[in-house]
């Protein structure tokens, strides 16, 4: 397995040159874009890591799968759908204008950026700090790791050139959508992108979405088999920008990019499988890491379709 | 496993009265709006029904399938998809606006009306009547009966009503997106919208998907693995129109429904599945055929996530 | 004057060389770029013409301005501005998107390709060429010429190339905007774009909207007062495709032009005006001929503003 | 005169009840629904008032035609016009729509929320308060009084319900259309809706723009005659909100309205003109209002068409 692994990491790794490393936050700008690693822990706990898998990298869009499992363990399902739609959008992560030609003004899902905003606004707390450490310690939960810890000048990166986010968070308020202080959610949501992850990270996090939500090593529930299956579905129709459809046929598994250049893909009843490489093509995923998860779902077989 | 269908095509019967039936082509208003059928056909081919299972209906939008695996199987992929994009479009079946607002001026995806348009001119033939022979061929073959029909009154109201689909396969055409004649092409795309089936057709050709291309009575390869997964996955991205996010959070099987009141569904690995409800929702789906699928994937742990 | 008509048209004959002949409609490519010619006629029945002022374009859009004055004098206005609106769209020409956004689904305005299909079809008639001799004795009238004839290569040119005019055409016919035939509407239509003038034809019809819809030489009332006022609004707000606004800040007199190279120009209670220029800018306005006007607005103080 | 005002007055003072004062800014809706007036000073400095002539209201959305010329006055015109575009939207005033699919993102108009955000981000000053007293003082210059103030509780009002303007100012931000501090330029947006002024003070700033930029009394040159015709044009193209082009057939002149119920009109070389009637069409322009000035346009043929 690990000699697979390492075989496509190498065969792969060419495909870096053919993009490059998100600029739109500066401090993302720093990542070394040949790099690519890959983690797969399946089901029996094994550990398989090939290329850069030590490397250290923000969460940026794979953390919406987890504050979205954490929205809906705090509220009412009926109530964050009602805030939040479901339908994949055929529209870049950023884009605003659906939150104006659509009648109901919420967002298609929350995999894009408005979404997102959201779903951060719904998560419970007695004031931000109590907000950002239930957050912090659930991501910790979840990747079994206590050490993760938000890169903070990566955070301050976000707030200094997050006026689009900013944008759609008033559009949002003006609407009615989210409540209470912008700016505390949105401190929230840049918080949550900035937290700092390895492939063995999201291998762990994407292997308990694939096991309905149990501890494989302690057989505690941490998440509900239904968010657990939801989140799947989320990743399927909307994880990959908008090349979900794309990436639907090409690959045919859960999977949630984020432009730090991550891929948390889950496996039902399978495995967790962490990608990282940060080069990114023009929607934003990891331009060599679709590749490694194309080779690997062809060579395993791991197509849910 | 009779018993159970019966029992939840009796206590969903009462949806019916939620929806209506389709309206907009005026043969289709003649249908009967409590009608509600199932059939089931497992992957040993034993064959299970309840409630209107002999009823006749055209198999409208659920054509699409069928049209674009023809079209993957009459030309090359990397053609048929420069033509017809992969991706969800969040938008009605029977929007233009994307074809104006999208850079590359091609269909969101072939589940939609205009990207049915394009897979629709893909099929090859040395006249229209060939063309028309060839289809029809092909969905008897995959539906095992000889006995499909087109139904001609319905074809002829879908022709008087079809102006907007005449709007959108000139546009098509005027970006050089579909070639050949115009007519000749919305002819054809007006015929397989009205071809006639009953919930065990459906089933069949729903079973052949799930089956990955191979007839499970004869094991005769018909479709390729490759197309039968792109199909299941169309469905699930996009199958359902702009329900199709919600449809695969709530039932979570691949899906495609038509204005006749149909759904097919395939269950990969597992069996084919026919439904039947022509009083639909305000998004165009079966509106009690949908609660019919929900229960199912509940009760038989249907769902792919 | 006439020197210092010459004068303009040296001095702009420059702009020529930064556009291009419309290509859209083969026939429209033979013209020659380097062509730029005006005609004046003022209130005294002055006529002043320099450069290029002999040669023959095809009117193309200037005739919506016509059409919509005999929609009003043939329909009723509160059943006209029913079918299409007043605003300016702030959209290309042959927009489609607004046709599907807006809550009405009318197009924005008559001076749009859409806007103008639908005047076209409010054109009465016992039949199409009963129709057409009414529409070209009209245009005749009004420009005091009973040699103006249809251009037939153009005609068959439009015809041939006219998709996106047929997708419009059927997509106003789907949402009960145009009644009738869509075929026959839109044969008129090209018929009416392809009317063969000069810029005296031009200066003569602006006149007439110039001096309230009375004949300066007849004292004849051809148009109401109302409607050559609306005529003139129109050109003002949505004159210049979606360069509109720019040319009333720097021109700011009611115009029209089309992709043939014409521009009309109607100053009130002053002047009509005829430029003909076929190197046309991005937007679709004669390059030079804008800028012929800007020059002569300037020096004859003709601003309405 | 006077008689003849206050018979329009009184004839079209029904129409208050067809329409309702503002809400979405709290402090608007405190507005007498039934108010109507109307202040005229011609060329000659005769004043003509008729009905609430003495209310005091909040200049809302006029203050964009002023805020224009001092940025214009402030700034290279192509500066400004590289910023802000020069086209009607055909969409409603607070549309974010179009920021996003126009290839520049920059606002179509200065008379739009958007465009007015970015003109008033290019008043000059040395600090918010040195800008906001200039704002203001060059407000008192062209009505010619003195006692103008800005209303706190309307301004506080603003404020508190301003998200929706916020959300455009971040978007505008992150495009780099506008530049320096977002709150700082919201303050001054907010500050110039809310400067208070009574029919009089519109019909004085109506009448400078009339006169081309010179002061009536004194001769002084205040504007240019470039800007005061552009502003007039922009009134005439973008006034009325997205009903510009209707009010442009059926008045003729230019004006802008504000949400505050007022309108100024500027009828070139004749007049200016205040309209003061708090009740509101769909559209937020003075339901009343709108028709005196159709009334008026008639009586004294002001139409410039």
């Amino acid at each position: 397995m690990e000699n697979m692994l390492s075989d496509i990491i190498v065969s792969n790794r060419k495909h870096t040159a053919n993009g490059q490393v998100a600029t739109y936050i500066p401090e993302l700008k720093k990542a070394n874009g040949d790099d690519l690693g890959i983690c797969i822990i399946d089901k029996y706990n094994n550990i398989y890591c090939a290329g850069d898998y030590d490397k250290k990298f923000t969460i940026q869009s794979i953390s919406k799968t987890i504050v979205l499992a954490m929205a809906l363990m705090d509220n009412e399902w009926d109530y964050v759908f009602s805030k939040v739609g479901m339908e994949p959008s055929g529209d870049p992560f950023n884009s605003i204008m659906k939150l104006e030609t659509n009648d109901t003004k919420i967002p298609c899902n929350p995999m894009i950026n408005a979404g997102a905003i959201v779903t951060t606004s719904l998560i419970k707390g007695k004031n931000l700090k109590d907000k950002e450490e239930r957050m912090l310690s659930f991501f910790r939960k979840l990747a079994k790791n206590d050490s993760l810890q938000i890169n903070n000048s990566v955070y301050e990166s976000e707030k200094l050139t997050g006026d689009r986010n900013r944008a759609m968070a008033y559009l949002l308020k003006n609407d009615g959508i989210i409540e209470g202080d912008v700016n505390e959610t949105l401190e929230l949501y840049f918080k949550q992108c900035s937290i700092e992850v390895s492939v063995v990270d999201l291998a762990r996090i994407g292997l308990l979405f694939a096991n309905y939500g149990i501890d494989i090593e302690t057989g505690e529930r941490v998440i509900s088999e239904n968010i657990s299956r939801m989140i799947k579905t989320f990743m399927v129709t909307c994880g990959m920008y908008d090349a979900s459809g794309e990436f639907a046929l090409k690959v045919g598994i859960p999977a949630k990019s984020g432009v730090g250049g991550g891929i948390m893909a889950s496996v039902p009843n399978r495995m967790g499988i962490g990608v990282f490489g940060p080069s990114l093509d023009k929607k934003g995923n990891s331009i060599a890491g679709l590749k490694v998860l194309e080779d690997l779902a062809q060579r395993l077989s791991l197509s849910i379709f």
